[in-house]
């Protein structure tokens, strides 16, 4: 009787658990999807999108085809999707030629700005809905060397084809778990997962409730096969191969973070599914009294503010991570240990970096040759007669070391300095060696950057607000 | 004719330079050797040892035969050498009987104090003489298992077996020399190369003057098989395979440092033979206030004093030894980076240790499990729940990490409270448990030990004095 009282009891809250699931999918599916309304607008939006490129391709006497792509053709998108609508030149057409007539049809439908992928596109609103129209080639077969342009066609085609009907929903909530934890999209500002990789994530699984299931087993450097083989391997954090194209990880812009909060958030989310994990509460900030008195806590925090470069946040945002990379790198080959580097935008750039200290003893003990290697007399040549050193150059273990003075003993005056002769990106440059402000510990406030500082000072996931 | 003369002029030099180097090694040979009347009085004073020891064991009625070993029975003795007198017993005497008759009969003929190697021993003063008697075992047969005492009797005859007349002379040059760099003796004190090894090199390359020259080209590692090679590997600096027992490394002792120290020695003989490596002049400490601005622009610097335990060196170097790595590690463990350590004796052991910086700040990055390892949920109970915690755990890469208050932000307060955990040493952790003073940065000149403060600043080798 115990015994099955028990079963009884494990049984029913599985259930429970599930029924919660269930009910929680529910809620996101209305929450997060277009209705019926909605879905009919779009396709009139496309359809009058589709009938003006076709005039235009008359009247300027093109081969030229509208071809819908994308979440909206594969009906796997949220609500207010983008449209991506392809101009299909002909395989014969010069890239000048499709560059020049793709921008001019674009330009008249949209009256946007001009853009720059692998081709340039024209982005723009129409009737309230984001549009890209970008012009690209028709291509007969997948296994031709092609552009990631060249490819989405297929992409769609693929999905089309493959995904059934019932699956579109599970799509849609995996895209919302993940837009929800912080790591949809797989620009460089999110390194997260791409809608295509999404939607093969559920052709592999199943169901969006089998697909986090599946998640929280993997370990890094995890691979999914739909359907052949890569030829070539992959270093990447997660590898999904291509279907249309074996030598493509659909996954490579997944950063490994992201892969690892994912797996993570799975977890959680099977413990204690919770709307947040879908729809995050709004970032509390601090008071500036308690960011205050968490800076103190810490390390030596500085502050590296200066304009934002006017240029589109595909170009801004690898040039921004290069940037980070490079200050804490030189830094480091400095001795100045970082614990943290992150960065926020907004009118400005505003770079921050934590050190485990602001200051550095003016001896370093600077390691040479072993003492049997060809180069040990130009070292002792050297340092014998050096300004810099402490000491003569002396054998420690098997070589030949000196003790020498630091050039920069604080980590801001090595900043400060040195700045200008660090490559920080080809936008960056121009705009620090005009001007940049260094602002340390508790002076950052002055900026009154809260919420961003209080997502540094926290470190807390998305779904824990 | 510029070319012959060229030619001359090269040929002159060389001649210079030998001829500097033969005068050298003369006046070498004069100062420090025994001369004819010296070595006359030694051996009388052997003499006189050996009779009293017969008259000894006849008393006891004991079969035991005095052996002369070591430097003097080989005659390869600096001036003013230990006697290494054996007591050999037959081979079926009972370890007991060994140590006692053994002992008793050192104690009458020297009056000196008993010491301890392999076995027990007695070292004292016999008429202005260092003498140690020795008991050991009648060992007919190198190959069998023997301890170190055991084999010297083997070492003494194999040299005076294979050693011609006139390479006494190189031996007693390569002695000087290295006493002379500071790197003569297999003791821990100095883990140099021992009057055996010296003789060995000899033995291999037939002069002093080949010797360093052959030195030179020595790399970290470098093997010399005299008679039979060795079954075994070694990883030592140098490898010397003992003839008398090709599973030993007679140059086991010699550390890395002072394996290179002597290359580079031999190096600068070579290129300005001076009597200095020889004989070096006296360390002139610098003057107070000089020490005092030095410290002042180096790293942050801590002395260790406390009284010296009341134990002969053989067991107090190698346990300084231990000591000084046990609280740099402990030091490196708690994060202070530390750049040099060093120890001096008198009456007090004086312990020296540099660190980067005397102080970090209360934050510390802990780094946990992949966040795919099983041990994951455990780090994540935890820290979750840690007073010491300062953020929650969070993702870096793909390990959990958490931001923590660290135990201990100054170095001397790491050591002050934490010493009395650390094993420093069967001898040392009774003294230093009762009391230990710590002295930090320009407050070491209060203890006055300008000479040693002086090598640690300076870091010179000593022929460069």
């Amino acid at each position: 009787m115990g015994l099955n009282n028990t079963t009884f009891f494990f049984y029913y809250l599985c259930y429970i658990l599930l029924m919660n699931r269930r009910s929680i999918e529910d809620k996101v599916i209305k929450r997060a999807t277009p209705s019926l309304k909605e879905r009919e607008e779009t396709r009139k939006i496309v359809d009058e999108l589709k009938e003006k490129v076709n005039e235009l391709a008359l009247k300027f006497n093109l081969d030229v085809e509208p071809l819908l792509v994308g979440s909206v053709a594969k009906n796997t998108c949220l609500s207010k999707p983008d449209i991506d609508l392809f101009l299909v030149f002909p395989s014969k057409t010069s890239r000048e030629d499709l560059e020049k007539y793709g921008l001019k049809i674009g330009k008249e439908v949209l009256k946007g700005e001009e853009r720059y992928a692998e081709h340039p596109y024209i982005h723009g609103i129409y009737k309230g809905f984001e549009v890209d129209i970008v012009p690209c080639y028709r291509i007969e077969d997948a296994a031709q060397k092609m552009s990631a342009v060249d490819r989405t066609p297929f992409h769609t085609a693929y999905i089309i084809k493959n995904l059934r009907n019932e699956q579109r929903r599970e799509v849609q909530l995996l895209k919302r778990f993940l837009k929800g934890i912080g790591i949809y999209g797989a620009e460089a500002e999110i390194q997260g997962f791409s809608g295509y990789l999404c939607e093969l994530l559920i052709l592999k699984y199943g169901t969006f409730e089998s697909t986090i299931k599946n998640a929280v087993l993997w370990k890094g450097g995890h691979k999914i096969v739909l359907e052949s083989r890569a030829k070539k391997t992959f270093n990447d954090a997660l590898i999904v191969i291509d279907p249309v194209d074996p030598n493509r990880n659909v996954a490579a812009a997944l950063s490994l973070e992201s892969f690892c909060t994912f797996i993570y958030a799975c977890k959680e989310f099977l413990a204690n599914p919770e709307m947040e994990f879908f729809f995050p509460n709004e970032v509390s900030p601090l008071s500036q009294k308690e960011i205050i008195k968490r800076l103190k806590e810490r390390g030596y925090l500085i502050g590296l503010v200066f304009k934002k470069p006017n240029v589109v946040d595909d170009v801004l945002y690898p040039q921004l991570q290069k940037c980070r990379k490079v200050i804490c790198e030189f830094c480091e080959r400095n001795d100045f240990k970082v614990h943290h580097s992150s960065f926020f935008v907004n009118s400005d750039v505003f770079l921050l970096i934590e050190f485990e200290t602001s200051q550095l003893p003016i001896l370093k003990k600077h390691y040479g040759p072993l003492i049997w290697h060809s180069n040990a007399p130009v070292f002792l040549e050297k340092w014998r007669s050096a300004k810099r050193a402490i000491t003569e150059p002396y054998i420690e273990g098997s070589r030949w070391t000196v003790d020498i003075k630091r050039n920069y003993t604080h980590a801001k005056a090595l900043i400060e300095t040195e700045i200008e002769n660090l490559n920080l990106g080809k936008n960056i440059n121009p705009i620090v060696r005009e001007k940049f402000e260094l602002i340390e510990n508790e002076d950052l406030v002055k900026k009154r950057y809260f919420r961003y500082l209080t997502i540094f000072l926290e470190r807390k996931f998305l779904w824990e607000y």
